[in-house]
């Protein structure tokens, strides 16, 4: 395994047997495993399967192996409900790898005045990237962006009906933002923008340690 | 005529021999007309030819005959400078159809705290409806929409490149806002977003009258 | 909650406990709340929790809570039978905020002369805003805006196929209209028409009370 | 030559002396020819160069050699002042082609009114086919279509901004038409909706002959 | 009924109740009518309901009433054998509307030689115009109008996958044609190329019977 | 240099200087190069510079240095006169790489009997490959591989307008063949359809030679 | 049947008994046939009517009658392991028209390194042509065509979500190639692929025996 | 000034004035400015009021005021010769930033193998990021972020033609590229690439003086 890309698993399309076989194969190997995009129904038995693998519904994730001390700090924002299964399939991917996610969801651009808290909250803690989930019309990740000065990562999300075009309008809005410190990850992409997060926490953590 | 809709001439593709013709055949008529995008080297030669005609350089546009004493108020919002043209060529329009416009420009989303200020203003002097011109990712109007609750009137623009679209981007942005309150005209459409204000400013007018 | 902007739910994607919880919280924070986009399903379920709720099922809404007096009239037009789902989301959302809609359906223009008895009755009326809900080619609202001196909303559907483009071509139509007095709002979206026409409503009231 | 198919050349991107040479070559061989889309500056060069060639310079059009007797009539309606150019070259190619054209321009349905004479004269003359030129919104072939009971060829146009994508949203709108008895050609393609009208007429002229 | 335009239903997302209502409707009113686009298991119901009616499985049409004699002939080709259902609604139309088709399927591209016999068969029956089916790469229209001098008629089909675009690769291609003579409808439209075509013969009809 | 790749060039966007530089590089290191897509003026003045260049202004191509015996032929057919351009580049990128190009021009699909003859004669020659190149609806690729059994590269040209979308019509039309024994390079690009065909050629002679 | 090119039929959509009769039909007349796209559930079937079928199910192909003995060798790349059903239908139509497939999988652009050894290998075994399977971003194909003098074709394929856009990502992709000597065949079209691939060994089989 | 952006103006669409103007202002408030997007005849304009100003021709870029001591290294990789001119544009906003690029043009997927030395001289020299330009297939993104294990930056360039889109393949094949560890800009963007490296770096640096 190449160092910072982590062990995982694109659920997708796979059957319940194809997984079962993987994570085994996996944690044979590497000790650990992350499975993402697994079918509700497959999430189950996997459970019964591996005792102790960590499972959250939302995200649609698994979990098998040790779980890190967390040697950083990661805030994952989200602009609506909806968007929450892409914001926690982040998380689990940042707790994977080391990560501590800091959560704070619905508070997109219609009501703005309930984004400034978070904020503030993100510099104390000291995080080293904001990962920013917005579908619609994708505005939050510029007004983030406007407002701090550590790299934003935004995930346009396929939430959203008509015009919203299953997330390319929220996409091409985070691509055209007219703030700077924004780059962005493909549609529901949380798994991406979490390694991409991990990266850049690598990164600050060597130059720590000079 | 029908009430309401302006005297109002699209200038785009005509040769200035056609738009004297028809200058003149309108104030000949109804007493005034309106011009909109009108190439620069013409808007001189209009100049001379039509001596108090009243001329916007940025708006592109001309007005011959009177200009009514204003009966309402619409704010005009631009998010970036290069926004402005189409900005002006709105409150042309509105001035042109008896609006005064309230103009505040380069208010976007990259430095959202300079926006309060400007919408405070808008309330306080009573505004029928406001006019969000907005290029890029077009993020402006579903800020607006989501702190007023009088009309807002999305005009995406042109500007930008790559993922802007020429425009589509900020309309798609626009629709997918997870802000309601907000409608929308085509891409660079001040001239129609002003007439749209003034049937707003009309049937607000009527309620008044009664 | 802000003056003007509805208590309402987007129910698309949400289980039946789910709006039950939100439901119930509205009821008890602010007295009513409107869903919009339920299921058919979990229309009768809720029907059953929520004794007297409002259950519209063309409209797929439920609204709890009481119905305010109607201080205003708008104009609910759509062009052909198959578009009148999203007309009667836009008349259920203008009951629920206290304005009365005037229904004329399946007049598109496939038969002009059905139109113009419908918009003589609109100017009787004194509506404050026409609601125009067409898929297909989308003409209708042109025609409309054609023809009055009140603002028009369009709404695109996605109703059609082939060229249709799931409502792109209607809303695209719509955008590109040779009549002036035309705003449109997201595909399918009957309630956001319906939002922004109750805030046109608000202004003309104001307008009164002076 | 193929029976019904005129000897025509496509003009654009093609040098003076190609346009010569090519207009040479077929008024030997057959008589006569037309060319399309030649470039202004051209124009009158080649009205010096072929005497008595007939130059439509709205339609860009060169007709050299015999005009035949029309034997049959055909509508030709457009929209706005700015579709003319291509109402023109259909009506040069029917000329050519031996049809005599009926000319309604400038009857868009933002004034519906102005239709109602146009069509009722048509139906008078007995033309075999109306062609229906439009831009932006495209709506007029689908009013048209609803209204009379001979076949209508769309010809859309590349005329309007924004959302009018080059009119591509007036084609979708001609082929999503919720009226029957409607075809459409490529976008400002007259020639092709003249040659197709002409074929329509010698199908009439043979059941005439029967 | 304005003439030449049909009494006709189109069934999809009409429920079986719906569509018995709208068909017993037009028999009494009209004494006939088409129902097109009919749910498979919808069929086998009307069948029942209504003893007499002609149902078309392929075409999932249904014609209750009396089929009248015909009084001209229109050629029906297509490309390949998943086109036929399409080819089959227009046919079915065709004989609602009082016009003989002259089926010739799976004559393609791949296999040109196949293309003449059929062609030539056309001419001898002289059919008024020739409605061309084919999906994919959709050019058998333009070769069929660089063959025939009688109208045209291109139904692009959403046959096909990836860059058949659901029939928009053989839209385009239609419209594109090298090969004049040719007009479309829309996408899978084989109900609107016959009643195009009805048209065309009524237009001829009327001439002979001069 | 890798075998079978040639030292060739992309003009576009470079100077007269940069071009003349890269050139001297290329005979200096390898003895010869082909340079592709050369604006006119500086075709001329690389004529003066370098004596004894190979120059094809239709084909807009330059080659310095030796031009070799060639080994193989293959054909090159154009549908219409304006993708002779396209067709040109494919063969002097042929005859660079020692391939003798069997041209047939203006063989579209309009006057599909234009087309036999030449096949026949490339059955006779042995060619390799056929390379086609068509615009507007490219259907010529789809004829030509229903009636060989070598393998067809389809070049998809710009040329058309409208609903040609620059191209991509008969890129997507060749793509959704309904004949098999075709595959395509990107639009206008001649010279990697050569490049494609002369590693057929390659491939044939090390057969030959075994 | 044309020489060269298979006795195929496209299983997608028909019915099982559809496929009995067409391919009883076949292998009366020819002897043998190849069925792409057939349906899990038809599989076991037709495995069932036709004893000694082949039947493999992640090609989703059945081939009945006699394989020829292997006249060329073709290389099978897959870029991923989700791209391996499109391989698996290329290899089964290279075997049905006797040539051997050499499979090389999941070698994709993320482990470069992984790529080396089976290039050698095929140049070693003396391959006519690669075929190269990749979805998502499509990279692999111009990776290998850049390390390679053999025909290189690419296969796009429908893995992958948001940007992937269901394949023309990967298909633009390698169309847009920087390497040349690459080809493409519709997405997911391994049927196309292969034929063409056998196009290329006869040719190269011709030049053998000559 | 808010921390981490830089005074930075676009000058798209500006004319010399208007930037002299603003650049005097900047230099004024700030002492020092950076502008983007200059157009040529505009650069040597403002190389001669400004005496000391820094002008970079290929990347269009003036800097005036002081240049700060670098604080980090971030590498700078272009695929093509083409994309020099948006590689250049990142590495003086790098420069104006603090920050030394290490830059590594024309080392695209055709010819992978020099692409491994650059990589190994990144990781030796230590820079906390990898900023990729890449126009066309947009391939070199996924190769690098496949072999490193710092953040890579992808940036699209609207370099090629027909399916390169103007940057949109490329743009969409390194969204969907199947390496993770990678996020991308807009379009050209060399600038905001720079920016958000330089936020990384920040980040770093911050861990560093912990
Ligand atoms: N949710 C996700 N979105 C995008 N890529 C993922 C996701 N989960 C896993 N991956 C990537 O997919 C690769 C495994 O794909 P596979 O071999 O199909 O399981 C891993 O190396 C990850 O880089
Ligand atoms: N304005 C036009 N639009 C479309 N096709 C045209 C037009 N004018 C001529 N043509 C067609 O173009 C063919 C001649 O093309 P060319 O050989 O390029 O002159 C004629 O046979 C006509 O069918
Ligand atoms: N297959 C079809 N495709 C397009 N339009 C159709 C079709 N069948 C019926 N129609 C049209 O649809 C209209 C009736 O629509 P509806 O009122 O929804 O039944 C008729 O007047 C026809 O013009
Ligand atoms: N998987 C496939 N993809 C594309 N074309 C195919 C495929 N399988 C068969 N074909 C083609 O489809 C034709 C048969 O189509 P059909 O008559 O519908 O069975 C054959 O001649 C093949 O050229
Ligand atoms: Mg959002
Ligand atoms: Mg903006
Ligand atoms: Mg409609
Ligand atoms: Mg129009
Ligand atoms: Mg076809
Ligand atoms: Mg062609
Ligand atoms: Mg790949
Ligand atoms: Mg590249």
């Amino acid at each position: 395994e190449r160092a910072g890309k982590p062990e995982a698993v694109f659920g997708e399309g796979k059957s319940l047997e194809e997984l079962v076989k993987i994570i085994e194969a996996y944690v044979k190997e590497k000790g650990r495993v992350l499975v993402t995009r697994v079918k509700k129904e497959h999430l189950e038995e996997l459970k019964k399967r591996f005792g102790n693998a960590r499972i959250n519904e939302r995200a649609r994730t698994v979990i098998v192996g040790d779980i890190p001390q967390p040697f950083a700090k990661v805030a994952v924002l989200s602009a609506g409900t909806s968007d929450i299964a892409v914001a926690e399939e982040a998380c689990e991917t940042l707790i994977f790898l080391g990560i501590e996610p800091l959560k704070f969801y619905d508070v997109g651009v219609a009501g703005i005045h309930r984004l400034l808290e978070p904020l503030k909250k993100c510099m104390e803690e000291g995080v080293v990237a904001i990962i920013v989930v917005a579908g619609m019309e994708g505005a939050l990740p510029s007004v983030v962006a406007g407002l701090v000065d550590v790299p934003v990562i935004g995930v346009p999300t396929s939430i959203g009906y008509g015009t919203s075009l299953k997330g390319f309008t929220a996409l091409f809005s985070m691509l055209s933002s007219c703030s700077s410190g924004l780059a962005v990850v493909n549609i529901d992409n949380g798994f991406g923008a979490a390694v991409f997060a991990s990266l850049i926490a690598r990164v600050a953590k060597r130059g720590e340690s000079k």
